[in-house]
């Protein structure tokens, strides 16, 4: 099937793929009088004299909106805030579908960092959480980080955030399968936006000792005064061995290649580079850094791909439904790396002993119970670190 | 039964009077790849070719937030935007049972109105119209002036023009029981902030020539320096008597009050002065400006009230679903007095000739027949005026 075409199709049916629906009937006089007026008066003085209330009165408790200004979105980029809505629409039915979180998409009309800012704190009071969504870096870092700072609700921006746990899980699963540890890998990261920042961050608070990120213009190094300050601030956690040069030099003897870069950048020398039981992760959409099956013969012993087409989809939808589950359950007022380095863990956990393999180190996207388990250990993560609201 | 007491239970059991549900299925590898990644890349650049398929691609065609600062909840005053959030909500629901439309509630934690005009124009993209709501006056006014100059979707301010509409619904029927005609008579009106200016202009405009209106210090007469740029601008066209004084002198021989103000404001004997056949509408929430036996009491012809504990329930539940219905279905561009006026005439019609009767004035809330008639007339109007998009 040409997913993209009958995909065109299916939206113009569709015509939106959400809907807001009543859960209170209103078709009679007394029914009207307790679900709005005069009724209605009540639970607002409550919430008036006791604002945190409206987790209770209201539907904040299970409310997120799906935030984009149409900045980064898929492998599309700078498309514009409307023309971001298809994915948003998409998101919040995945929420519902596997969070049961009540999702909205908004998209913003700007691209100033203040006034996105501005304009999410404003509307924070209708939310028990903030999903942002395909904004571009490096605004989206100074985005999420002041909004986490003011806001006490979970703020997550899943292209940095969602993408690294998820990458994380595989990486887990697969370590296993080679027989390495995270203490002793080298990881050649390619892609320094959102979703390598985020990754790079993850895996060095997890454990990994060392990698070795890549921009367009190759290995980041420590020092160049030409990065912006988010990739300067990493250069100094970063490629501990001072390697310098392209992506090539990175691989050569590395133990894991992420790519969350662009299509077609590697080679298959470059993985044959790579040290024996080589891990790849091309996650580039649509097209990946190198093919899976190229990967395959150039000797990768596990690869994961950004496509459903493949085995081992490395799939953010893994991720956000069962985290803000999770998260707003536990009445949690942030989202912190216990939490989600214990989603990381339980998606990989919910592949057994017995069923992994290199054709299976990930949970599918639709796998209820992969959610279930990633609700179960962030709302207890949330409790163990104590991030919630009295 | 105690409403506010028993809908404060039932809100705690509820926990949100709305709810966000998937229209389609993800349950497979299939359709996530239809409804989300990878085939949604293309609605996303159908859109991104042509911003107008937002509203067909998406459900930006059915979808209106309710907004509001939290400055004018129901009679409860400025009780801050969280506590709003249950009228909020219950509108919401409303929305959709009523008018099959996906109404979003969103709070705003600002009273600024420059920073509440710009956070609602840059989420203007999301949505096929905005609802706004309990925001204070004289605010309000400048934020829909501005709106409507600057948005290419229909914006209302249901505080002002639901309540005018219904108010003239509720006119157009009283004036037949009592065989008076719109442009013979004298009304007495009582609150000048959003619902009293939009009542005003809304019955001049349709046809009535004297409108004597008052606020708290009494008749609002043109000339008068202390008044607000608003209230001095509706004293050209109101008033034309020039009379003085306080509301007994308004209502001294008037053939129609209608009060939106405050409690008990009213007494016996100021109804008794009024012409023959008074009509009295007392929309004061909840204690309404003369009780109703009272007013009966007095000589009224006609009385309506806010309440729906009485007959003649003068409600802009009656009005919102339909409206919004009908401007969504003709995809307008703006509400314009035209729509409105259909709204409200649409609304007297439901009430036969063989029905109308001084208990019966308007149709109930809940009666889905009028608001379907308020849909088709908006939409017909809409077409008519032709504002639509392209």
């Amino acid at each position: 099937m040409n997913y993209r075409e009958e995909s065109l199709k299916r939206h113009e049916a569709w015509r939106g793929k959400i809907e807001i629906i009543p859960r209170v009937e209103v078709d009679s006089r007394e029914k009207l009088s307790l679900a709005y007026t005069p009724g209605v008066a009540e639970p607002c003085m409550a919430i008036h004299n006791d604002p945190e209330k409206s987790f209770t009165l209201t539907r904040r408790w299970n409310t997120v909106p799906v935030i984009t200004d149409g900045t980064a979105v898929l492998g599309l980029g700078d498309i514009g805030p409307e023309a971001g809505m298809p994915v948003m629409e998409g998101k919040c039915a995945l929420f519902k579908a596997f969070g049961d979180v009540d999702a909205y998409p908004l998209c913003i009309r700007s691209k100033d960092t203040e006034e996105i800012i501005k304009n999410i704190e404003l509307l924070a009071g209708s939310f028990g959480g903030i999903n942002l969504e395909d904004i571009a870096a490096p605004r989206c870092f100074e985005i999420e980080r002041r909004l986490k700072e003011d806001l006490d609700i979970p703020v997550f921006h899943d292209d940095q955030h969602g993408t690294a746990i998820v990458t994380a899980a595989a990486l887990s699963n697969a370590l296993k399968l080679v027989g390495k540890k995270r203490e002793d890998i080298v990881v050649a990261l390619n892609g320094a936006g959102a979703a390598g920042i985020a990754i790079a961050n993850f895996l060095l608070k997890s454990g990994v000792k060392d990698v070795i990120l890549c921009d367009s213009k190759g290995i980041i190094c420590e020092g160049d005064l030409k990065l912006n300050p988010v990739k300067a601030e990493i250069a100094k956690r970063t490629n501990r061995n001072h390697l310098t040069g392209g992506l090539e030099n990175a691989m050569k003897g590395a133990d894991v290649f992420v790519g969350v870069s662009v299509a077609n950048c590697v080679s298959e020398d470059m993985v044959r580079s790579m040290k024996d039981g080589a891990i790849v992760f091309t996650c580039a959409n649509p097209t990946p850094e190198i093919a899976r099956d190229k990967a395959l013969h150039a000797g990768a012993a596990v690869v994961g791909t950004g496509s459903s087409e493949n085995p081992n989809q490395i799939n953010n939808v893994l991720v956000f439904p069962g985290l803000f589950r999770g998260a707003l359950d536990a009445r949690a007022t942030t989202v912190n790396f216990e939490m989600m380095f214990a989603a990381s863990e339980a998606i990989a956990s919910c592949v057994s002993q017995k069923e992994l393999n290199a054709d299976y180190i990930l949970p599918y996207a639709y796998d209820k119970r992969a959610h279930d388990a990633v609700a179960k250990a962030v709302f207890e993560a949330a409790k163990k670190t104590g991030v919630i609201r009295k």
